[in-house]
């Protein structure tokens, strides 16, 4: 048997892991990495932070080299080579030397596309100015471009790594804008978990611009579409990325409907030698069952190394995504899994959402730090359809938590089953992710009805009272406008002061609202529990005023 | 209809639990709580840090007092008040007002039993001597017998709440000794998971003495089976709890045959109107489905909850234990979910076991910590049986993912497709449990055959040859003697001087031991990989070590 010819397109986190484990699986074979960039194996997740300088030392970027590549691995890895066009008939792939232009002419038996994807650039005025940060020579010009000492910096887009581009240069001293399309940081969570973190950006002296956009870039500012001016001596951009697909689709490789390249349930192309794997190509929704385009690099090296599992006769399962994702913005901790409201509420989705408010560990240990966690579940089924959270410590783990839950098919009330590590310095007895799952079981069982908090305006106006069971010393800190006040504890002494109609109680969290509702119904009452109680309200309530504050700015 | 007279035996965790949510149910019912005790609602778990002072207020271990929970839920809670009798077939208990001695007969439709558990005194001269923290009693004396500023402890078992104890005590400046019957600290885990946790406490300054029994407690010394005598101004035990059954057995319910009251799938014991939940139950193992005692207080609350539900009429599903928990100790943290390796074993379990030592994040970001993890599986279904992790920031985050995995009866080999939350400061692109997934995978499919750290010795007796592939730099720090040493990156052309026969390959952690077991199963060399590594084997070693030098210290 002669040995077997294994191409790779993409060195990083798909390609790589590709090619690692095809040696391990073939000791014999030939295989050579084609990569049109300059490095391999780079920590592309680090880069912000080796440009605010919390990762010291670019060379802690490097993860691997071609040359450790090769005496480890025996895999030929050429770097600055860019493989410009796929013979299918042929099975060859003309590779072009990058810096002496010389083509070369590679057969394979197996084809494997790790293009990943590239950062979205919207076309403006100056628009050359704006840097990304997508691989090592872009985070050199962004370190050459800092060395003029720039007081000022511009981000565009305040998803996850625009966030993460925010924090570290504001660790670096600079004055920084941020500029968001949407009406929020952070569009893949919802808005009232996204308020709190705009919020402390703000605090942390940055300059939040939401429902905006840049229009043009400037020598040294850069104009809003609301016409306002903004200092931007230093620009980066984050506004998306797109599947690097053109290869793919000049080789008449099929693409899906999101636009990344199609591939079936073994990773395989429309071409039967050819895999595609990473950002470039599209995934299966966990929720939907639908295509989606998901930018992760857990996803890309798990495909890498199924596809090299796949090419050498082994039996794969591909999971469905769903898309778990965190960062670190400025000390809080944001994750998500799954959907949100907004998409599943677009999508005409019956769900129930719930939102708490735990501490990271037993108040009566100290250091516990506060958290907000939000849970989408499927009406019908009481399946979990996503997870978000804010806060300081242990966010990261209940979205892990969950995140395994869902990948096991547990339900929203089963989360209450879980026997999670309790001591005091690390949870509570009752974990935050049991609390979530005693929460949505007393929903799905009808005993505590609730109320979301952009839908108490339209209850008030069709007749509810707001009933704040707080004490009085909480209702001091700030209410809702027009609400009774009852402390939870003489709730049951003065039902009669209570109005007609329907009741949409409230407590700081919702917890003491469940148990006043509770009471109230046994009675007789049609009472519903503001979920996430005044802390989620206020957090949605915030998040408005932002916005209008921001247009505001703008008048 | 008349209202319902619920009584509940026990105001802790479990019966709290049980009672609120009754209310919450049933806002017309008469709800009893007896508690023999003068606290209700009490942190339990917070007792060794009151006593050494991280907790600082006493106040905050008192969550609730009979007049708040009076107030809020309309239960009438009498503390100082021990039930002494049933009477089943008039359905009323006996209550005695331990200040008073008056007895009240209180009749019930319903009566849950959360009597608790009570720690464990073996015999022995001296042993009065010897405190316990079990409840708040227990702290106040323990508090007041430290206010002549003993400067010597003792602490009796190395288990859970023992090592809290001896982290307290060494935290307020006594300095400890620590005896423990086993071979080892921390029983529920396997010795070289523990090791590093003794030494962690002998670096520290603890006198550690394993595989050693107190005989006699003096003045302020106390005499060791081993002959040996050591300081003991202070002692506290903590060699175990057993079922608080007397009232139980005397009202004639049946017991199970670990010696906990029995329950049925919905918690009632063998007598139709008595539910009883909590430490002093057996419950269902979820790994034998067989009776097992666990002492949890997250099991206490839940199950509380859940004989509310059952009592009120509703369905409930009460899932087997796994029995989950996490000690901190020293800095170091350490968690467990299911079954160990030494039971496993013990059983004749046919099972795999992984060791990892993976990062708290990726290398490049700063402040990553190490940690050791352990996986046991089924070999014939690759079912999680257990996990364990020992190390720093994230271990507690592994154990509650692997334990979520086993509710939703995910396989080892899925903990690899595990979409969990990334980010540089957060966990790597594979976080550790994917990692575990990983290695689960190619053992399952047969890649990478693997022998432990315990069989190794057999291994070369019987003519295998140690093969270490890490760096010269590494082998310098230590190694297994007799090894033969060829870096991983020279293997591929050295193969002709590797002797003949089986070959245990090793490097630091296992993964370059897989990739030079892959290279060289396919050069048609038997070689399997030492799972774990060096610093697997090292720990095992060195676990072994510390029992050798406590038998030198004492003869």
């Amino acid at each position: 048997m002669t040995s077997q010819r294994y191409l790779i397109i993409g060195g990083v986190a798909g390609g790589m892991s590709a090619a690692t484990r095809l040696r391990r699986l073939d000791e014999h074979a030939q295989i050579t990495v084609l990569e049109r960039g300059g490095y391999v194996s780079f920590a592309n997740c680090g880069l912000p932070y080796y440009l605010g300088g919390v990762i010291e030392e670019r060379s802690s970027l490097l993860l691997q080299t071609p040359e450790s590549l090769g005496s480890r691995f025996g895999l030929d890895v050429r770097v600055l080579t860019e493989a410009v066009a796929i013979d299918r008939a042929a099975r060859t792939v003309t590779a072009r030397d990058l810096a002496t232009g010389d083509e070369t002419v590679l057969p394979y038996d197996a084809l494997v596309l790790s293009p990943g994807s590239v950062p979205i650039r919207p076309p403006m005025e100056g628009g050359d100015r704006t840097l990304t940060l997508w691989n090592i020579d872009d985070v050199d010009t962004a370190m050459a471009r800092l060395e003029v000492q720039p007081r000022t910096a511009l981000v565009i887009g305040a998803g996850f790594i625009g966030l993460e581009m925010v924090e570290n240069l504001v660790h670096r001293g600079l004055e920084v804008t941020l500029v968001e399309l949407a009406e929020q940081v952070l569009p893949p969570i919802d808005p009232e978990m996204a308020g709190p973190v705009a919020q402390r950006l703000i605090d942390a002296g940055v300059d939040v611009r939401l429902g905006t956009r840049v229009v043009a870039i400037g020598a040294d500012t850069a104009t809003l579409s609301d016409g306002s001016t903004v200092p931007a001596e230093f620009v980066l951009g984050s506004v998306g990325v797109r599947p690097e697909t053109s290869l793919a689709a000049a080789a008449g490789l099929e693409l899906g409907e999101r636009g990344g390249i199609r591939v079936d349930e073994h990773l395989r192309t429309s071409d039967p030698h050819i895999w595609a794997i990473g950002d470039a190509v599209e995934k299966v929704d966990a929720i939907t069952g639908e295509p989606r385009i998901v930018a992760l690099a857990g996803l890309a090296n798990r495909h890498g190394r199924l596809a090299a599992d796949a090419i050498t006769g082994r039996e794969i399962r591909v999971r469905d995504a769903l898309g778990t994702a965190v960062v670190g913005v400025m000390g809080l901790t944001v994750a998500t899994t799954g959907w949100n409201e907004k998409l599943l509420r677009a999508r005409g989705r019956d769900i129930r959402v719930f939102h708490t408010h735990p501490a990271s560990h037993t108040g009566y240990y100290p250091g516990a730090e506060g958290m907000s966690l939000k849970l989408l579940v499927d009406a019908g089924t009481d399946a979990i359809l996503g997870a978000q959270g804010v806060g300081g410590e242990g966010v990261d783990k209940r979205i892990d938590v969950i995140a395994t839950a869902m990948a096991g098919g547990l339900t929203a009330s089963e989360l209450a089953d879980l026997e999670l590590a309790y001591a005091p310095q690390y949870s509570s007895a009752k974990d935050p992710v049991n609390m979530l799952g005693y929460v949505a079981m007393n929903a799905a069982d009808g005993l505590t009805p609730s109320i979301q908090w952009h839908e108490v305006d339209a209850a008030v106006d069709a007749g509810a009272t707001v009933l704040d069971v707080r004490n009085p010393g909480e209702v001091a800190d700030g209410a809702i406008p027009g609400s009774l006040r009852i402390p939870l504890d003489e709730l049951r002494d003065r039902l009669d002061e209570l109005p007609e109609g329907r009741l949409i109680v409230h407590c700081k969290v919702g917890q003491r609202g469940h148990t006043a509702v509770r009471l109230l119904a046994q009675h007789g009452r049609d009472a519903v529990n503001l979920d996430g109680g005044y802390l989620t309200w206020k957090a949605g309530i915030d998040a408005r005023e932002l916005v209008a504050d921001a247009a505001e700015l703008a008048a």
